[in-house]
């Protein structure tokens, strides 16, 4: 099967570049599953336009505008990918082989867990790897951030503006100095060296059970570790990940591969659903214009 | 007045990093009357999550959010900016003075003008700026595209896939020689040397008329001649905007002059809300970082 642009991945990133790409009369492949994105399993209230949604409404909707355009969705997986003459061709587990000129990765990574007891289950009933996207839902309330290094101290910083206790439980602070101070002169507890053995609950968050034994009462828990991405996708483009898994791209959403775009969380921080619609804009309307060689 | 972010803009780029600065809890003002912004006149389809609403409509909901998680609205309009110690002082016609650490321009870029008879009135009643955004409300319709550059073929080459008859007015044809060989070889009727002298229609537009009085009729008009942007509020921060009136950012949505973010259609094309978007969210965040000084 031939088309001008195939996007793997079909969270928020890669549909809004169908729309994008759809729209200026290419065509257009779309291979992932919507219920994979991060997203479909979080609630968006800091997306302009739209005040409070399920993710997965908004990823729904924008599976609909992106047929709407053309846009061709498989729900399969990405098995390989290589270059060939004029283009590269993907294979997915459907057995399908896709020709096309230009090729975005919108993959997404995957939050490093911290693989306890109790994690997956309370994933989005306290849970979270996002202290950007979740901090307004603990007002008041008492969490704790869990990991060690700058990312978890900016984490806790941001959430004790809203909670009323913040906990940080860390190995080993590894955090920068200048944060470390703005850390010391606050009302967060550092809880070091610690670190979770189970998250318990009934329904929601309840606490954290240290490896220690000793508990700490607690509405939410923000996994701050970091992320892997779609390395090894890449390598097979040429394109060398960093050490964080993120593809580097400019701000055309090129990648160092020419004819290969990337958007959305696999470019790196922020992990918001606004910054990933953005680039998935610029990406689509940037590869369409790839494929029908307008570039200049 | 004291803020941590002010914001120069009340269009989309600016209500979404209002949205994502103040929810990082540092005080944040915005600027500008969201019935300046360009969007309040169109129609949006292209935008992930939202089948289809009228700008305004978005602009308001925007401003709902931004006000709920704390950023102030002042519908004024800023008359200077200049640096002062640890931060910026801005100044508007409302006589106030706000000084704040970190500075947002989203102050987008006004469309370059025909300035004939017609365009004003029919202004998103057939007249377009953005064939990217509009291409879709011609299909199987008769359009002419006015302009003498690259911009101007590659609207008219995505125009003709939708639709029935493009007409192309130039002075003097300009684009690249690559996309030339691609308009000489389509449909694409060039109409040169001639200019519109106006824009006639009937509550919508119905056709162009010439400086030489010949008359072609059309269902919609693409002018397609740049933009100015606010080049001179940039440079009272020492940034020098490109001869387009742009701004340059890095993916961080820096400029030049520390402390100084910018977001929207002034960093440059795509025009698109889905991109204003993505980069409010990237700005409003750093911004807000570099005012709690979490930037390592």
């Amino acid at each position: 099967m031939n088309y001008d642009v195939v996007i793997i991945g079909s969270g928020v990133a890669g549909l809004q570049a169908a729309i994008h790409a759809a729209r200026k009369k290419v065509k257009v492949a779309v291979i992932g599953k919507i219920e994979a994105s991060a997203l479909s399993k979080a609630h968006i209230e800091n997306y302009l336009g739209i005040e409070t949604s399920d993710g997965s409404k908004l990823l729904e909707t924008g599976a609909k505008q992106a047929r709407h355009y053309g846009a061709e969705l498989f729900p399969e997986e990405v098995i390989s990918v290589e270059m060939s003459e004029g283009g590269f061709i993907v294979k997915t587990d459907g057995m399908k082989d896709l020709a096309c000129k230009a090729l975005i990765i919108a993959s997404g990574i995957s939050r490093n867990k911290l693989n306890v007891e109790g994690e997956k289950e309370f994933y989005g009933l306290g849970v979270s790897y996002c202290a950007n996207c979740d901090c307004h839902f603990f007002k008041k309330k008492k969490v704790a951030i869990v990991g060690n290094g700058s990312n978890a101290a900016v984490a806790a910083l941001l959430l004790k503006d809203y909670a009323d206790k913040v906990y940080w439980v860390a190995k080993a602070v590894t955090a920068s100095k200048e944060l470390m101070e703005m850390v010391e002169v606050s009302s967060i507890e550092i809880i070091s060296p610690a670190w979770p053995a189970k998250i318990v609950g009934e329904n929601v968050v309840k606490g954290i059970v240290l490896k220690d034994g000793k508990v700490i009462d607690v509405d939410g828990v923000f996994i701050e570790l970091g992320a892997k991405g779609a390395a090894d996708l890449a390598i097979e483009l040429g394109i060398i990940a960093d050490e964080s898994g993120s593809i580097k791209v400019d701000r055309e959403c090129r990648t160092e591969t020419e004819g290969v775009f990337a958007c959305g969380d696999i470019t790196g921080q922020p992990w918001q659903m606004a910054k990933a619609v953005g680039e998935g804009c610029v990406a689509g309307l940037n590869a369409a214009s790839f494929a029908r060689k307008e570039v200049e």
